[in-house]
């Protein structure tokens, strides 16, 4: 890449983004923000000297054409593919990519931290006599909608002061997933609008600012005033310490090579290179069209059409945005809140149907968080509708002007659990655990899609403090929706199950469930009676289900899509408050999602690793039985505990 | 205060500030914050009619003056004590406190959210037919401090580009706890600089802008052109969506209160009011030095000495920073990172012996955590010194940037357990909970001040992957500090008390270590023989060490400062997952902080409260042990679990 003369680099591009289309059409996958990278992409890695210079990109949607560049072509159609590449950038895949990352916004803090590191480097060497090492270049891809971000704020914010040589490329595409939202958006519009990008004469004045001062000085003065006057350009970026260079555009390598060369080259503390790219770029249909191909399934090269599997049951997000339409319907305090994901969380149908109530805040879950804390003091009653995984980007705010307040603020968690091809980074596994332990707020799981439709009926009746619903990514499981959803009882949950003479009970929260019922019929057919339980509620817990479970079945299993620490947790602590564990009656064991970060594979794949299907089920409660069982009334005592399973 | 003439004002002022300084120098608190809004205060409650309208005074330092004016003058000697009033903002306080706020930089959010749920109430009103309310003002105060967070700059975003009529008072005192720090913060003093603040006269032409467009209209342009020519003020603001007003001095209510009126009147949009005003004004004694009046001890009013007692033992906080101090003398690679918390994590030791390696990044804990996650990508050792309730601001970046990559940052979190006089929102309850469940991390406990040296030698060495230290405020015990830290074998405990035929079994994690041990010799002298262990991690498990002790115990009981889900439910995983407890041969009880939030009282206080100390321990050993011990060389089974605890 490095050696090949100029003109040769937009066939290169060429190729990547035909190499890329032709991947994405079978793997599926982000589209849209890949391909409006590709000369960018392309150009960085000409100019810079990567893996020794750090490129940082943000969220990871766009890092397909450089996986394609950096190694990894021949493995691109096993993109998000169990075994295969991870749709994001991740350190363990290659050492072109210094940091993971799939969330937004972290790539201006971690790419600081790297140059911050270069910098500890040069001043050791300097104060240990040795010779200084290359300048490594240390460079943060971020798109305008990360922008909106807290996190981007801190790190710039930090960055202005430090001064450390930091390139930042905000890739101005307009767009993040959903269209823009928020101030600082409308500002990037402002900076980017015209029809003209900066021409290359003015670009180079900007630039030379950035060159050593001597030259310079005397220019500079009277080059800003100018600047102020003629474009106004950059200035926030400015006020918070950084060069301002652009608007380039950035799908012209003539533009962008010239520029990406100064900035390499210059000496001055942190920049901020201003790149107008376009979502979708070069793929028609893409180009027309670039929220519906932001993420997109296999899809025909040709025509463009998604090959959408017909759904056998409608989706949780779905059925959660229109049971959230029923209940606002009828109720006028009733509010939607998403961070930038209207598509998907079900708040882009919300918004159809009640566009006032609905709020979508850009990617700041923090603000949306307490924004919707303070709706609910003036009598409102929020619904954030968020990720499980990105729920954690506003963990305080939900202990600390939530929870602790006591407001009704309804968290609705979509994606809880395993997602797939998301891999590890887009899991919903620690919610429970995060969530359980806070005073106040109650924790329920949808077993179902009706299920799901009663639940947000229930929060939406409960207004005597915070809850949270968790359900997961997919298609629910074909059970009929009801008409209107019922509030259940709080902390109660449901006998699914019942066998006569049970020995085994399984407790099942969310939707493991039918797992739950398919090991359970198994075990039955091979004569063990088992009761099925949805617990409905991991906080709180219905104890009185739960301890009468433990006081008359030989072995009680709970099966939780989270993490230890959660829900089964719960469960333990309450049997060892009560004493229902000291008579060694019942044999208890919590099964959660193991303690690692699982890599992306089919839903269905991912949980049988995680031993919460219905096989791992059954072969948990074997395990667990008794080898032999005792023909007596009272069969649960010291004569069935001889077997102890040896410790893994 | 809203029908009293304006001349009588600063009287009421003057009084309030004795008042507050009086009471501070009996109660302790914080001071300097209070003392530099006295006028604003008094002013803001003239003006504004609260508590219809909702003044939402961020982080609440500053929230004393409001208190005394807004009914609560007689119980302000109670202050931060048991029983008394919160040091912060408490909506069960008063109705004067729309929001509560401890943690910084939420009240724009909150605020926003109020001011919604007034446009909607509106709407909704209009469309019902039905007359029209007052319009209520919605007002964030918040700190220049307060707007490095990017929780402030994602509510700022979404205010901008939400149109509502929002008042925003930038309380500019140029510091937060610690002298400010960030770009921000520099663009904030340039716009203040220079020795004037702006005339009422230039005032009012900002105030016009904001008046009907009809009148204003034509002057807008020309006056918009010579405003960014003259002072550059608030451009940032302005292209944030925001009227930019100010600055105005903050101390002289001849200008505060037109100002406020006239933004009390207007119809525009949201409105960024930029007072400046000067910490601990009116105090001689913390004008001075207004980052050790920030918060105080009990002192002598005339001569500003605050009654420090001399300390028992060294605090944890100062233990932690020397022996960072320590590792980074014998180690290059050591940094340090707090977020805008020098003093209160020990970094400001370490930065006077370290400045290079020292890192204050601002009220930014998103980015604190994830700027260190770059640091370690370069081979640095970064460690973290931040309070465990901090930590929730960062735990996405906890999750998705350190743990999952597993970089080797340390986290060491002060404040863990309960804090006294901070009360509920500045306990560090969850930290177990929501990292525990984290695959990666190391989590560990000192319990005490040796113990604490040893464990930052143990986090220093420990390069494999993310660990967390938790330590409480306060003092040591008074144990002998070791000359050097000396690196423990990851998830290794120890016994710390061994008696012969031991019955009970005492596993503590972190500084309840000494009760449990007064706990055990209570036990003794009655005739119960207790083992008494310190865990030291809490993740990995000493599995071994749980294993043994359920085996040869009749009971078992887990300590920690922490919630359920954390430690105790870790345990209790294993245990059940290897078949431990399926027996019936130990009692295994888990104690934990409360599912409530505690009010601030003294630490001891609290823990009696928590069930937590000497005497609850003992008590829950008594409760658990099986009435009659039998006699037998096998006292454990069915002959002693007859009595078992009823239901609470």
């Amino acid at each position: 890449m490095r050696r090949l003369p100029e003109s040769e680099l937009q066939a290169v591009a060429d190729a990547v983004r035909a190499e890329m289309i032709d991947a994405v059409s079978i793997t599926g996958g982000h589209l849209g923000s890949g391909l409006g990278v590709v000369e960018l992409t392309v150009a960085l890695h000409h100019v810079f000297d990567t893996p020794d210079d750090r490129i940082v990109w943000d969220v990871g949607h766009q890092c397909y054409p450089h996986k394609i560049l950096t190694g990894r072509r021949d493995r691109i159609r096993t993109l998000r593919q169990g075994g295969g590449l991870s749709g994001f950038t991740k350190r363990s895949e290659s050492v072109y990519d210094p940091f993971g990352a799939a969330h937004s916004s972290t790539s201006i803090s971690a790419a600081l931290g790297m140059a911050v590191g270069r910098d500890l480097d040069a001043a050791a060497a300097r104060q240990n006599g040795l010779p200084a090492r290359k300048r490594r270049n240390s460079i943060a891809v971020i798109g305008d909608g990360s922008m909106s971000a807290g996190m981007a704020y801190e790190a710039m914010n930090n960055a202005g002061a430090l001064h450390s040589r930091l390139i930042v490329i905000l890739n101005d595409n307009d767009m993040s997933i959903a269209p823009p939202v928020g101030a600082m958006s409308a500002y990037l519009a402002r900076l980017a609008s015209g029809d003209t990008y900066r021409s290359l004469r003015e670009t180079a004045k900007q630039l030379g600012k950035l060159l050593p001062r001597a030259l310079y000085q005397r220019a500079a003065a009277a080059e800003e005033y100018a600047r102020s006057l003629v474009v106004g350009g950059g200035t926030m970026f400015e006020e918070m310490g950084f060069h301002y260079v652009g608007p380039v555009d950035g799908h012209n390598l003539d533009h962008l090579l010239p520029v990406l060369k100064n900035v390499r080259d210059t000496e001055q503390g942190p920049i901020l290179l201003h790149v107008v790219t376009r979502k979708g770029k070069g793929y028609a249909p893409a180009e027309a069209s670039a929220d519906r191909y932001h993420g997109v399934v296999k899809f025909d090269v040709v025509s463009g059409v998604q090959a959408k599997a017909k759904p056998n049951a409608p989706a949780y997000t779905r059925v959660f945005g229109e049971s959230l339409i029923k209940a606002a319907d009828a109720d006028e305090k009733v509010v939607a809140i998403t961070a930038a994901m209207p598509g998907g969380t079900g708040i882009d149908l919300f918004g159809k149907a009640h566009p006032d109530r609905t709020f979508d805040v850009g990617i700041a879950e923090q603000h949306a968080v307490t924004f919707a804390g303070g709706l609910a003091t003036e009598g409102y009653k929020p619904f954030v509708a968020i990720y499980s995984t990105f729920l954690q980007r506003a963990y305080d705010q939900v202990v600390h002007d939530v929870a602790l307040q006591n407001l009704a603020v309804r968290f609705c968690l979509d994606r809880a659990g395993l997602v797939g091809a998301d891999g590890a980074t887009h899991a919903g596994a620690f919610d429970l655990a995060y969530l359980c332990c806070l005073p106040n707020m109650t924790v329920m799981a949808a077993a179902d899609e009706a299920e799901l439709v009663h639940m947000v009926a229930t929060q939406h009746a409960h207004d005597a403090g915070p809850s949270a619903l968790r359900y997961p990514r997919g298609e629910g499981v074909g059970v009929e929706l009801p008409e209107r959803g019922e509030v259940l009882p709080i902390g109660k949950g449901r006998i699914v199950r019942a066998d006569a003479n049970p020995r085994v009970a399984l407790l099942s929260l969310g939707t493991r469930l039918a797992e739950a019922l398919k090991a359970a019929d198994s075990l039955a057919e091979r004569g063990v009676p088992v009761t099925v339980a949805d617990a409905r509620f991991a906080k709180p817990l219905d104890e009185a289900l739960i301890l009468d479970l433990a006081g008359r079945h030989e072995v009680l299993i709970t099966v939780e899509e989270g993490s230890r620490g959660g829900f089964g947790a719960q469960v333990l602590h309450l049997l060892a408050e009560r004493g229902a564990l000291d008579a060694g009656r019942v044999r208890v064991r919590t099964l959660t999602l193991p303690d690692l970060y699982q890599d992306q594979d089919s839903p269905e794949k991912m949980y049988a690793q995680a031993g919460l299907d219905a096989a791992s089920i059954e072969k948990a409660v074997a395990d667990a039985l008794p080898v032999a069982k005792a023909e007596t009334e009272e069969p649960r005592g010291d004569n069935v505990v001889s077997v102890r399973r040896r410790p893994r």
